[in-house]
């Protein structure tokens, strides 16, 4: 049995140890994980690791030094000690005269050194160990970027007026998109994971005007790349009432903008430790007409997309012309667009429809909606698809939903953009892809 | 085509007309459905529904009374028109002199008629209908509770150095739970969807001490009952470094009361609207062990667990006690709750594991849970279960778990007892059960 915790000392996190740097000789309790033992001639240093941080435990009795062996690296331990001051160590303070207690059983060795700089792994062994991955301070850093930009997304919208909310998982068809879907056994009959909210966040516009939802969807993807993922986090907003989709783009450019503060109000240590760039928003993103994006790309005029290389020509020109690492390029062919993208009325055959290029990737789409049920059936003519796998989806606008619009941002896509990684992988807790399904 | 909307007069919300009660006389336009005409003679009333609320439109032009044959409810409208002063007009003010433009076609007759009061429909009607049922303001008022809720979780979780995480729904097995689960082809080969984030909030408690999930859950339920669904919204929290599963109810009661100054701060006018009665929550949670919940619910004590008119007969003694809608049941017998609970370590027939008891319903389950490997291989010995389906989940503890504990709350159970309805299908947006699959 482990002695309990210490219940008359209460627990110092490392980050707060530096508030006793005008108070040696104080004694003070610490949890944590052992980060790294260095054992020098009578004498060891121990770096404790928390969710704050790390302090640096100096070892000179024997009894205890001979007890460190005991206690590997990853080991959860109590640390009972004195303060002391030492320019050295994390936050100007160490820990002295400690006394040890194990909190688990001695830990197995990783599969990684947590304690180097930075991570050398490869990117299998990385997301096969992912529970002890994520432990590695520059990869914890990396969600803390994440979920700075979680908070960010919801204060901004919170504070527009919009609703949070959560649509189902597990639908009876996903004909909305054109993406590959995972069939489920739905008591005995088929179902399919969701790919997107699109029908319910559009529905739900006839509800509460502004909704946002943050929540897992699903693509059967069958390629292997570095920017697809079989399950990712979708940050999804809709709102309604809106005059055209730049009424959309003016909230996305908000929410960007919340997204960053809460990473330097909230995250501003991950930021330091991996030594990003944060970017600037501007007070509006710049904007281009997929046309004018396709001329500065040096592309024909009838190409119906933009590749990554168009992407990459467009990021450099809003970098160059505008000194922005965004740029939002408007009115892609209507064609090419999922077909309840609101056509331009004077010139159908551009869509009201938008990217947003962030540092010359693709992050977001959105586009203003079509909101009128006999529009819905003239663009399923268009195309040639029949209106039965879609009654479902169309029927509910003859209820009165208003003009709308809204976007969607991969939490993984943007964080990965964030880091400047190009594996998404590398910034997901638990990535799912075609190979994969553990951890 | 639909004129765009008035670009110079900026939107007024129906809940703002109220600060035009000393400013009669001023042009204003409002956006929103037609909630409900009023013909009398020479004279019509149009109520006006936006997200903020009603408001009144006073319609005396002969033109104009006529078009609005052509404004059936639920259509969305632009009302341009003149404030004037009215006390029995939401707010205190109406508009006069009215222009409606349609901002789609006429909407169809709904199946439920939002204008009345209360709703007095079937439940299958209102759930087949639900994207307009949730536009009645009572349906609404539900929502808002739920959403002011989360927002009240995360708020106090972050203050709390908690961090947001999201763990994937695909999963490789969903052994840890005793539920049955949704099967899935994943690329050809078996998947499921996960029962829970228990697995990954316990590994990552490894990560960042402390965290929080909200997401869906997955649960194959065969039980057609009002108090279980397919798909819920899950609120989980897990942290380590704890003494014991006290640590975990202290965290408990402070996300209760988070979620509850949140429901008061952001949902006031729900709470009005529904004439609900918001519980107080204590300083501390009443608190009973298992054993004297059975002798106040006056049942043999060797009962493996409390039957629902068990928990109604602990909620009658909390409040008759204690004068609180709460109620602890800490305690429960080990080989009846999950076999990664802890058990009390001096009386092992015992498990440090709890309820939440919310008005006499259980609201919420936690424990401490097992952090050792080889206790992990003891209690799945002692339930006669085999190590190696298990075995990606248990070896996790071999690399330096702390102690740790946490809880789920049910995010439609917590609506419904809030709002003090039975079946929780009334609580949630589009409910999944065995027989629901749309909409």
């Amino acid at each position: 049995m482990t002695p309990p915790p210490n219940p008359v000392l209460p627990r110092t996190l490392a980050a707060d140890l530096s508030t006793y740097a005008d108070r040696p000789g104080i004694p003070v309790r610490i949890n944590g994980w052992v980060h790294r033992r260095r054992r020098l001639s009578g004498l060891a240093f121990v770096v404790i690791r928390d969710r704050s941080g790390t302090a640096q435990v100096v070892v000179r009795e024997e009894a205890t030094l001979a007890a460190l062996d005991g206690l590997p690296e990853e080991t959860t331990v109590e640390v009972a000690g004195i303060t002391s001051t030492n320019p050295q160590a994390p936050g100007g303070v160490e820990i002295v005269d400690p006394q040890f207690t194990a909190l688990t059983d001695a830990a197995s060795t990783p599969p990684i050194e947590l304690w180097r700089p930075s991570i050398t792994a490869g990117l299998p062994t990385l997301l096969d160990a992912a529970p002890v991955t994520w432990r590695h301070p520059r990869q914890q850093a990396r969600w803390q970027l994440a979920a700075a930009s979680l908070h960010g997304f919801r204060s901004t919208l919170d504070a527009a007026g919009f609703t949070e909310v959560h649509s189902p998982k597990i639908v009876e068809s996903a004909t909305e998109s054109g993406a590959s879907v995972f069939e489920i056994d739905y008591f005995g009959r088929p179902a399919y994971l969701a790919q997107s909210p699109q029908f319910y966040k559009q529905v739900l516009v006839g509800v509460f005007e502004r909704v946002y939802e943050v929540g897992p969807v699903f693509r059967a993807e069958p390629h292997d790349t570095v920017r697809h993922l079989a399950e990712y986090v979708s940050l999804d907003v809709e709102l309604g009432f809106i005059a055209d989709h730049r009424d959309v783009v003016a909230v996305l450019r908000d929410v960007v903008a919340g997204m960053i503060a809460s990473v330097h109000a909230r995250a501003g240590a991950a930021v330091r430790l991996l030594d990003i760039e944060v970017p600037a928003v501007p007070a509006e993103f710049p904007l281009l007409h997929f046309r004018e994006a396709l001329e500065i790309a040096g592309a024909p005029a009838d190409e119906p997309d933009l590749s990554p290389a168009h992407e990459r020509a467009v990021g450099a020109w809003g970098r160059e012309v505008h000194g922005s690492d965004f740029v939002v390029v408007e009115g892609y062919p209507t064609a090419h667009r999922a077909f309840y993208s609101h056509p331009e009325p004077h010139d159908p055959h551009w869509s009201r429809s938008f990217d947003l290029i962030f540092r010359g990737v693709e992050l977001v789409s959105g586009a203003q909606r079509l909101h009128r049920y006999a529009d819905y059936v003239q663009a399923l003519h268009a195309r040639g698809l029949p209106l039965e796998p879609y009654a479902a989806y169309i029927d509910a606008f003859t209820s009165g939903i208003p003009p709308h619009g809204g976007f969607a941002i991969g939490l993984e896509r943007w964080t990965g953009r964030l880091v400047g990684v190009d594996n998404i992988r590398e910034v997901t807790l638990f990535p799912r892809d075609l190979h994969r399904l553990a951890p």
